[in-house]
């Protein structure tokens, strides 16, 4: 194997779907791209066209067959030679069941190859959920499908952000998530925790460098329930799997009252936050993150990222919308698949 | 009337349990009181004192009869004459039923002052709710004092924050506050959503100086339910109020997810927000603010506004603690207190 080539992971850009920002920051995030990675787009080469002319970008547009292939040029996009359903009825900022079905079959190709040990990362632009219900798919967004190909049934989506507020980076794993706040008090369980608690750590052992991560879980209830008076969970659920973790090594505190610890994280207490709902997580992380936070899957035998924003229909095609969550989300691959290639590039020497 | 000497508000900053960090952060703020206010120390002198000593601060102490006697010099703290029971027996940083008793003694005196016009309002200092308890005092917190002593019973507790995150101000009412999170489903009504849509753009015209403020609601599901998808509180609760207030000229939208309508009034999108539960708030103004932010009570007839930390055990007496929300919530005091003086004066004018 060619060490130079390696050295820079080949990360595919799946374009997701076509009528949102997904190809306008693609292209805006290229040049930045290629110096974290060798970026591989998948996805329709027509509507990268019509966002390099979008923008005004006088990149060319080069078919490769494999991601080994790729150029790795900050002027030349790279893209999969093959072919998708067609998209030429597709209108910019409108559901459309043909985008939401080429979003899926971008996907499904990018976890093929990658799962063939053909590229090192997934990054995904973001799709629609009412395209997907439209072309018959019955899932709800990319983080089910990645899970039902690669046969995964444990995984988590961490929110994670760097940047001026958070400079050390913190990563924010929800034990719920999209569903209904009334919904969320059968899900919050002592296993279903002490689960997020393991892979919090685990992807956080890989972005802290090595160093042992320092783990928080917030409280389900204001107050962290002020000793009983507001709910019990924190004693009854939460508690139980906290002290478990810790029995087991992992640096992590808890439960604390969600409002002081998010404070405490910007302060730089804390690499990882196990929060207990959605909006618990994502206030705090889009108000420090600057809406450039990045999805990244937990649990999968690959690795994939996420913008953490979506098709964003009301500004898409205007050629207004933002590339720092792309060009963070590459950031973050580009780290984690390094760790991967190091730690197989080590079992293979130890097999020589 | 004096002109002069009305032009500085007369503000009673009541003591709150000695035992926490309610003395060191007054005297610490003095110097920047008295250029917002004519301030007076409703509460133990012998506590101020030590204060002092542990600040290592030259002020004087001078005791007053009423507030109009104020000196309002930077180096000579005001404090009112009367005597209070004995807290020479008070522990630093440990709950007791005197320093309970004394919070709640140094309050109700304040409340009669400000209610016989005395006093233009009151900003308080922390009291700690189980030295409330310790004393067989059974309210939560001063909020529920003041609402039963000058028996009001709608009433909220807004959070107020302005600074470099928020430089045109921010102010987040809650529907519901200290109460489990599955206790919140109850009471999150349409009425008690319209009369802290009330409440809030009351307060908000004042700190807006006139201007009319912007004004958003928050969902109480992630996204907003997705059209449904995760709750329905959001189009047969919540929707009917903030139809009902843009019906009678307010400006308000909603309901909006919470994690990005945050993101937008950082951006200077709104002026206040209507949070349904706790923690929703509460993340959001904490980070915002870097915990400098300012509770102000809505509905009462006095002005009162208060700092937004607790007692702090853990760090008080050590000289160490921040005296930033103290002075917001006097300035705070001051423009609530300023707007109310004016009209005052408009209203005698117009009956000469």
């Amino acid at each position: 194997m060619d060490g130079m080539s390696r050295s820079r992971p080949r990360i595919l850009f799946t374009l997701g779907d076509v009528a949102g920002v997904g190809p306008e920051v693609l292209v805006k995030a290229w040049p930045e791209l290629v110096a974290l990675c060798r970026p591989v787009v998948v996805g329709d080469r027509a509507w990268v066209r019509r966002a390099l002319e979008l923008v005004g970008a006088p990149f060319e547009i080069a078919t490769v067959k494999t991601p080994d292939e790729a150029h790795g040029l900050p002027g030349v996009i790279d893209a999969l030679a093959d072919r998708w359903i067609d998209l030429s009825t597709v209108v910019p900022c409108a559901v459309s069941a043909a985008a939401g079905r080429a979003a899926f079959d971008f996907l499904v190709h990018a976890i093929n190859l990658t799962r063939a040990g053909l590229a090192d990362a997934i990054v995904t632009l973001p799709l629609h959920k009412e395209g997907l219900y439209a072309a018959g798919l019955p899932y709800p967004g990319h983080t089910e499908i990645l899970a039902d190909k690669t046969g995964v049934r444990h995984y988590a989506m961490m929110l994670y952000a760097r940047g001026p507020s958070v400079p050390h980076g913190l990563g924010v794993v929800h034990v719920t998530l999209h569903m209904a706040l009334r919904r969320v008090f059968e899900h919050v369980t002592t296993p279903a925790i002490t689960e997020k608690i393991h892979l919090l750590d685990g992807v956080m052992r890989k972005l802290c460098a090595g160093k042992q991560p320092r783990l928080a879980v917030a409280a389900l209830n204001p107050h962290a329930s002020d000793g009983g008076l507001f709910g019990d969970e924190e004693r009854t659920i939460i508690a139980p799997a906290v002290a478990e973790a810790r029995e087991e090594g992992i640096d992590v505190t808890g439960p604390l009252p969600a409002d002081t610890l998010f404070v405490q994280a910007q302060r730089g207490a804390f690499d990882g936050v196990v929060a207990m709902y959605h909006d618990q997580g994502h206030i705090a992380l889009k108000l420090l993150s600057g809406l450039r936070a990045v999805n990244v899957t937990l649990g999968l035998p690959i690795v994939r990222t996420s913008v953490a924003h979506g098709t964003a229909y009301d500004i898409a095609w205007k050629g207004i919308a933002d590339q720092g969550s792309v060009i963070e989300a590459a950031r973050v691959a580009a780290q984690l698949a390094g760790v991967r290639m190091k730690n197989e590039e080590g079992r293979m020497q130890n097999e020589e």
